[in-house]
C-alpha cells in the first residue's frame, strides 16, 4: 500500500479539476489510510445565524474522501459519490475554518467507503459526522458510471 | 391538520429568512403532507462534467424539507437540520432544472423526518432520493437546539 | 421490463435459500416496480415493552428489497447488501404484523436502491423507514462480491 | 464525565432488561467515550453462506451504544433508538466472534449518536460499520418517545 500522489501533487491536481472551490479547501495531512482537510470558511459558506451551511459542510466531506481516494490511486481514479450519511450535532463557529479528519474504511475494486469527522478549528468536539460511499472505475476507464 | 402558510406566505417568508439563496427555489406544489420544489439550476450548481454537484442536491433536499416543516408549523418554527441520508442514483442534467418532491413522514413535537426524491425535470428517474431528520422547537421557544 | 418471477416462484425460491426464516415472510403483492412483504409478528420478533425490535424491522427491510431485486432478475441474482439507512419514528405494535411497502428506485448493472416503508397491519402512520443498497453480480457469475 | 455504571453493573443491568438476548453479548472493554462489546456468533447468527447476518449486525451496534448510554447515564436512561445507517464493507467470518468498538460522538440532553465500527474476531479489517441515533428521555421520566 503506497500513495500515488503526495499531498502538493493532489492539490495541485485538484486545483485542476475543481477551479471554481479549490482555494476553499487544503490538505492539512495526508497518510496511506487518512486525510486532514481544511475548509476556508468565508461568507459563501455561512447560513443566518452565523453558523457553516449544511452543503458546505457536506461538500467538505465529500472533497476530503475523494481527495484520499485519489491519493491513493491515482489521476486515473474518476470516483463516482454515490451514498451519504452525515449526523449534525453542535453548531459550527462561522468565525473559525472548519477540520475534516476522514479515515478510509474500504477502498475495494469498485467501491470505497470513508469516515468523516468535521470539526470547528480549536474545538475536540465535533460538529459534524459524514459517511461516503463511491463507485470506483474500472482498471483502465476513465471514469466510475452510476452503477 | 392544516398548513400555517399557503405558497406564497411561504415563499416570502423564505426570501426573508434565505436572502442570498432564495431565488433559487421556487415552490412548485404544497399540500398538508408534501412539497415540490425547483432549483434553477445554473453556473454556480454544477461541476466539472456538465452535471449538479452534490452539495446543491443536498441544499434542495434541506431547503424542501425544511420549507414543508415551516408551512405546517409557522414562522416560528426554526427546525434545526440533525441528520441526512442520500442516495446518488443518476447523473443529473446539468441543463436542465432539479425537481425534488418531498413527503412529510413524520411532524412530532420535538423530531420531524421528510423523504425526497430529485429529478432532472422532463424525467421520471429520480436521480438522487435523501432522507432528512429535524430537530424541533418547543412550542414558544424560537429554535430547536442541538438535542 | 419484466418479472424473472412471479409472486408463487418467488416465495418458492425464498424458502429455499432462507429456509430458517422464510416462514416469517410473506409477498403479499408484487409488481414490476413495487413488492408488498408480511411479517408474521412472533415472540422472537419482540423486545421488552411488547414492541417489534430493531433487527426484526432491518431484516424485514432487507428481506423485501432482495426478494423484489430476485424477482425482477432471476435466482442468479445473488445480491449482497452494501448499505442500509433507517429511520424508527413510531413504535410498532406487538400484537399487530408488519407490512412493508417496497419500491425499487434503481435495478442498474452492478447497483441497487430499494425505500422501504413499515406499517403496523392497520395503521397508515409508517414505523419506520429504510433505504437498502445492494452490490449486483455481473451477468453470468453467481454472487456479487464486497466491491 | 464520570460513568454511572462500571463494566459489571452493566453487564448486569443488560442481562435484567434483555434476558432473551443478553447471553449472546458481553462487554469486553469500557470508558467514559467508548465501548467494547462482542457478539458470541452462533448458528442463529448466521445466513447461508456461513457469514453473520445482517440483522445480527444491527443488533450489535444498536446494543453496543444502547449499552454505553446506559452506563453513563444510569439505568433511568431508557433510550430509543431513532436512526441508522450502516454500510456493510466485507464479508464477517461465521466462524469468529464480532467485535464491535463503539464511541459515543454526542450525549445531549435530548439526543445521543454512537460510531460504531465491527470486526470478525483477529481481524483489523472491519466488516461493517454504523451510526446510531437515541433520543433520551427528560430527566426524571422513564424513557425517551418517539420525538
Amino acid at each position: 500500500m503506497s500513495l500515488a500522489m503526495n499531498r502538493e501533487e493532489l492539490e495541485d491536481y485538484m486545483s485542476q479539476i475543481f477551479p471554481q472551490v479549490s482555494q476553499d479547501y487544503s490538505v492539512q495531512d495526508l497518510t496511506e489510510e487518512s486525510i486532514v482537510m481544511r475548509l476556508a470558511v468565508g461568507d459563501r459558506h455561512l447560513r443566518p445565524g452565523g453558523t457553516v451551511s449544511g452543503p458546505s459542510m457536506f461538500g467538505l466531506a465529500d472533497v476530503s474522501v475523494y481527495a484520499l481516494i485519489l491519493a491513493r490511486r491515482g489521476q486515473q481514479s474518476l470516483a463516482v459519490t454515490t451514498g451519504c450519511s452525515m449526523d449534525f450535532m453542535r453548531k459550527p463557529d462561522g468565525n473559525a475554518d472548519l477540520i475534516a479528519r476522514c479515515t478510509l474504511l474500504k477502498l475495494g475494486k469498485t467501491l470505497a467507503v470513508g469516515d468523516v469527522l468535521i470539526f470547528s478549528e480549536g474545538s475536540d468536539k465535533p460538529v459534524a459526522r459524514a459517511t461516503m460511499t463511491y463507485s470506483l472505475p474500472p482498471e483502465g476507464s476513465a471514469a466510475a458510471a452510476f452503477g
